[in-house]
């Protein structure tokens, strides 16, 4: 590939999450050291409290929500940067009236996601 | 780091380029395999011909413009993603009316920059 429009690519839903889909926008066959991909949580969408092996480094780009990263809770909104370690406790949830939507690119390495507290 | 807003972040010009700023969102300290970074190009500005040691993994967040990667000339606009292979020649133009803005991810390994045509 080299040039690709976002809304031609499928979207899935994202297992453990509520209203939250996922498309994977350079896939890890494609590029060969991280994967780009873009999350879209609907209104009142969140994903629950789970660690991940991989550190993300995020871009939001629509919307609002509240973050956990650790301990800490974060108000983000389009234009604001986040980064998660690999192995902290982190949660998502949509705040605002409009879709949440966020670029999320990880390392090629595996991802072996565990859910802390399946409530979101 | 874990949360910080764009606008915050500090904008350096571009070298080879014509009135284009990058911001290192995170930069390959921060983050441990790769940095993600954001263009800034007014109307008019562009970067010329040239090739990277790394993949571009690219997400454009405003405005349009024509790139070229290898032979092939793409005319980009919000919402569309871009895979440039490391080594590959490639150049940007806006081509529109307001800044042409896009997030640009590259792995932590030196990047080397030639430049092929001092030319937008």
């Amino acid at each position: 590939m080299t040039v690709k429009h976002a809304v031609d690519v499928e979207a899935n839903d994202v297992l453990n999450a509520k209203d939250t889909k996922i498309q994977v926008l350079i896939s890890s066959r494609e590029g060969p050291n991280f994967a780009l991909r873009k999350f879209s949580m609907q209104r009142d969408g969140g994903m629950p409290r789970h660690t991940n092996t991989v550190e993300h480094e995020q871009y939001v780009l629509r919307g609002e929500a509240s973050i956990t990263i650790g301990e800490e809770i974060h108000h983000v909104k389009a234009g604001d940067v986040v980064f998660i370690p690999e192995g902290v406790v982190h949660s998502y949830q949509n705040t605002g009236e409009e879709p949440f939507e966020f670029l999320c690119i990880i390392p090629n390495k595996d991802d072996k996601v565990t859910v802390v507290d399946a409530s979101c």
